[in-house]
């Protein structure tokens, strides 16, 4: 087994994007900009920047093109942008993003709502996204919306995953895949069991990842069994910026600080400086109409940061 | 290995001693019964009723002969109190207590502050407590608080803990033995790891309970962790009621139906009806003066209730 220390696990950083998206206000641009590029300071090395997705729609979204001039070229953070369609691929291709995010939902209602087309729809819209990015140097990541549960179907059946995740990795061979957990709904032992059961049903060489919410306090728990389960990419947001439209009282994304100090804490590397994170968070909470939900924001900042001396840890 | 349905864990409620004694003010003792039996009828069977300490320190627990007087006899529940030393144990015996709860403090600062004495001394009150109850039907159980973290000396070394349960399994061989996260510092992977080592080290037959409080968010993540490596009994107090006097900005214990959410959903049984319990929780956190700090409560009541269809279960 390894040493604890030299574990590690990729903190998704999705504030910008699912945590953005939920405040209904339109942020000025620099803000947002001037957030993306403290979590860059921190350490993150993968963000989900924004959507490519109608104005319409998400409003809040409406400056990706400017976002994406000032982020073009960066280099330390991977950054990655959603897309429910191939429009959105090819305005994305279009902005110089070439890590592209696909989502579709298990679930027909939560897919209708979310991206207003049935699954099947969505799925065609997979084959024409790869289509038209196949042979270049294009990332493709194909996020499950809700893999365990539906906030108008209830309890997503694990069948259901397997046959949309079929579908999707065959049209998708060598995209990334993520089980997300939309309503924060999910329960810890299932998220490890059902990781467990895809991954085995998937080729070796499948990259997976978790996308949570804390809505029922299973956020925390959540991401570490699916650590457990083998999936080295956790998806969350600084403070915890977020809540679903659709479930009222939802909280939102995990927040990062609260991962970061499980994982850390466990001996397993993030990358990611606590102190800097905790100064986004900061910044994050104070925008005007986000809901935030944090505990390490909560706690005195010397405890939150304070890690457990070197030489002090239970071994693995 | 076992279905998953038919494992099972023991909520051990603790709302009604270490929830109720983070009110300044005197509760009335009716109402105190009121939430003991509520909590009783959605279930739970084992539960701290309170501590037998000097009213002067804890005045919340002046009424404790009549709340025994109410509840003596009851079979339902298997009801323990909290003491600090052998005046407690025989005023709890004088009750008719015969199920008791020993604490004392594995970092020095924390057990002068919490029960004004060394280490040293508990455990010589430890011994007087064995002596006076040996030959009796007394079932004793040894809190170990700050076993991981102290609010004045920061993280509690592995060693520390070995060094305190090894005098005082010797002195009580035939104790109940919980390892406290009094703060809510505790991570998981440490918390699992700390149990499996202390668990190797001790008696076959030493039963094993994990008290957690969610300060840092880490509260239903560190009883999943501590269940995994094979503890049977983990306290939570209904709401989350609490807060720590030592750690500013604490919350409460985990709240028991954020872990009944964690446990029964991935399958395992802790034969409490969670309808009830919320009721019982939302009782408690209409207390004047007492901090809650509860997820499932915050969620529409019919989604904090439903439970996964039975065959629509995860294998395990």
């Amino acid at each position: 087994m390894n040493e604890p220390d030299q574990r590690t696990v990729t903190l998704l950083e999705v504030a910008p994007r699912d945590g953005f998206q939920s405040i209904r206000e339109p942020l000025p641009t620099g803000e947002k900009i001037a957030i993306i590029e403290m979590l860059v300071d921190a350490g993150v090395s993968r963000m989900e920047l924004g959507s490519f997705v109608s104005p319409k729609a998400i409003p809040q979204m409406a400056d990706m093109a400017e976002i994406a001039a000032h982020f073009r070229g960066e280099t330390d953070c991977r950054m990655s942008v959603l897309i429910p369609n191939v429009k959105g691929a090819l305005l994305a291709l279009q902005n110089g993003f070439s890590d592209l995010v696909f989502v579709l939902s298990v679930s027909e209602a939560h897919n209708r709502n979310n991206v207003r087309q049935s699954v099947a729809q969505s799925l065609d819209q997979l084959r024409d996204v790869v289509r038209e990015t196949s042979g270049s140097d294009v990332a493709l990541r194909v996020d499950l919306a809700t893999s365990f549960d539906c906030p108008f179907d209830g309890t997503v059946p694990l069948d259901d995953v397997r046959r949309v995740f079929a579908e999707a990795i065959t049209i998708a061979p060598d995209a990334e895949f993520a089980l997300c957990d939309t309503t924060g709904r999910a329960d810890p032992m299932t998220v490890g069991r059902r990781f467990k059961t895809m991954m085995a049903e998937a080729p070796d060489t499948t990259v997976w990842a978790f996308h949570g919410h804390d809505t029922f306090g299973m956020g925390v728990a959540n991401a570490l069994y699916a650590y457990e389960a083998g999936v080295g990419i956790i998806e969350s947001a600084a403070a915890g910026l977020g809540g679903c439209p659709f479930a009222p009282g939802a909280t939102g994304n995990t927040a990062t600080e609260d991962l970061h100090f499980a994982f850390e804490e466990g001996g397993v590397a993030t990358g990611i400086d606590r102190a800097i994170l905790l100064e986004a968070a900061d910044r994050i909470a104070a925008l005007p109409g986000g809901k935030t939900a944090s505990h390490l924001r909560e706690v005195p900042r010397g405890r939150a940061i304070a890690s457990r001396p070197e030489g002090n840890r239970d071994a693995a």
